[in-house]
């Protein structure tokens, strides 16, 4: 539903973000029927960010220049009420990461954080074993801790895996489904950031909204199943599909 | 015709772009038989423009560096001869793009400006509503203010869309046909503006060799037609049978 | 065997590579079982680097930023004894390339590198006409100067091409096999560094395990066989299917 209402109104997505999923990213947005823009110029954060509807912080692949940028472009859209989500990327893995994490959560006003469970924990400040940008494992009460996170910040909070968790700091809600083969491939995390600030963008009820949306990603990648390979295909696929982007009878490609 | 010629040349293009589309277009680029190298260090932009066999200039991601690149390359590109396309990538969402675009325009000689009509608006200074990367929307006469951008800056202009228009400043082409698919994946016009520097380098004549090369695109993106994830993978395959690049009867993948 | 074996260990792969390459790389790292890790900022290259189990780096899309980020990984892995593979892209396309090449093999200790023969001829100081970041043609003993580069920077190499060659300095072993086609696909020799990393942290025997996987590489390559956009996919499938991380009778997506 959340990804119907994205194709609808058409948002554009300001997405300052990692180059590993960049292009991914772009095409799961335009799949969903978005519109991407990927700018990371200093000279044009503001701007950019200014006439677009929502805009997606991933700081995958971060550096000096691009982290002035996140915080130029944070500050526009703050000042004109776009909507701001924040995708922490291995916020454990390094000092750097982290300390550039909590700068943006402490400078910016962000609307919601998307994350993974070692990633919360960084944020949290709770000992976790982190493995790079993936997940890791320790031990965590992920709801607990999601919603000391959204109360801290004053912001939704959604952390995947195999059952997703999303607050608003009062209301939480899991969803279950999906395919843990999403975890295979590089992006679907940074994907789902991005379709989240499309969702924020084009939905009135934003808790639904997300809600809607993380039932749509779980549907997307138990439908997608498959190597990995033919996975980020399907994937793309499915997310027009439901998204009501395709609605070709006499096309059949990847759609089971 | 033109993916054909590209094929039995195999020239070198040199590619400064974006990273949202540089794997796609390099795939691209090698499944039309050309050969792609993606460099945009300072340090060696004159060097790698000038063994090369055609220069592409995208400013989809610039950045003051590599808009720095960008120059650099082309005044070597210019000065060895070698023909140099220029895709000002939304060069009407900010200023920061449309001042590149416009210094590009005034310090090197371009020989191919490929845009879209957004982007042609932009450049002309007429009012449009640009989105983002995107089109947009608005009232243009698009031949004539294409004939005017081509003779102001003594280049060939090619606007992209439903319907390509070409012009040298004289005569005017356009190419119906294709699928409007080819706009909802990323990267469909800036892989073609890197097979067009392609063409530059393997065709004698230059108009015609594009325009063969626009029919030839139409064609590919109508064949190729599909969902948004298979649409990607079908255009390289289709890419790479108009070119003559595969002839193996016993191989069915993908070629409709 | 390799595969299999990266597949057992999951390797964390720490990868200072170019944009171009860097999603296909995650992704096939990813089939493969390993962790991959995308990180070049000057800030976190350290911790990053002495987080992981091997260490890449490759100069495809080297900028002065970039350099300084692969010399600092490059000594916090070598200090704490984590094995680092050098692809050194291009090195006889420029100067700068050269010289970054000849740069990193005297300050940092290099455990592989993998290249193809144009590069091996660069930094052999042989004569030889490059294409770009393509091997290019001319005459040149593989396996003598291959040898001897071992030998001067003590360090395995790996030269890729029809016949793969592999040396330690003594023994010199060759790989045949695979399908050409790996070539018109870009990123094809950077996966296989990557790849080749993840096998230096998961096989006690650095040489055997490397020509396992060699041989793994060629084996996916030629299973893989069809035009470009559907290679590149079945490519990754290949990979996931030879480690052994796909054994679901149900489903046949890709492997042939």
């Amino acid at each position: 539903m959340s990804l119907q209402k994205i194709n609808l109104q058409n948002p554009l997505v300001h997405c300052i973000t990692n180059y590993v999923v960049a292009n991914f990213t772009a095409n799961g947005l335009l799949a969903a029927g978005a519109s991407p823009v990927m700018a990371d110029a200093v000279e044009e954060a503001a701007e950019m960010a200014s006439i677009a509807s929502a805009l997606l912080i991933n700081i995958g692949t971060l550096n000096d220049r691009t982290i002035k940028s996140m915080h130029i472009a944070g500050k526009a859209a703050n000042l004109k009420g776009i909507p701001v989500v924040f995708d922490p990327v291995g916020a454990g893995a390094t000092n750097f990461r982290l300390q550039t994490t909590m700068d943006i959560l402490q400078q910016l006003k962000i609307d919601l954080i998307r994350c993974n469970v070692g990633e919360l924990a960084a944020i949290a400040g709770v000992s976790w074993q982190a493995k790079g940008v993936d997940s890791g494992v320790g031990e965590i009460d992920v709801a607990k801790t999601a919603l000391q996170i959204a109360n801290k910040y004053n912001c939704l909070v959604i952390v995947t895996g195999e059952q997703d968790i999303i607050t608003d700091g009062d209301r939480v809600e899991r969803i279950s489904g999906g395919h843990e083969k999403i975890t295979k491939i590089t992006g679907g995390g940074c994907l789902l950031s991005a379709l989240c600030a499309a969702t924020l963008a084009s939905c009135e009820h934003r808790f639904e909204g997300l809600v809607s949306l993380l039932r749509d990603y779980k549907q997307a990648s138990l439908n997608s199943y498959s190597m990995i390979g033919t996975f980020q295909i399907n994937l793309l696929n499915q997310l027009e599909y439901l998204a009501g982007g395709f609605n070709d009878s006499t096309n059949d490609s990847g759609v089971r």
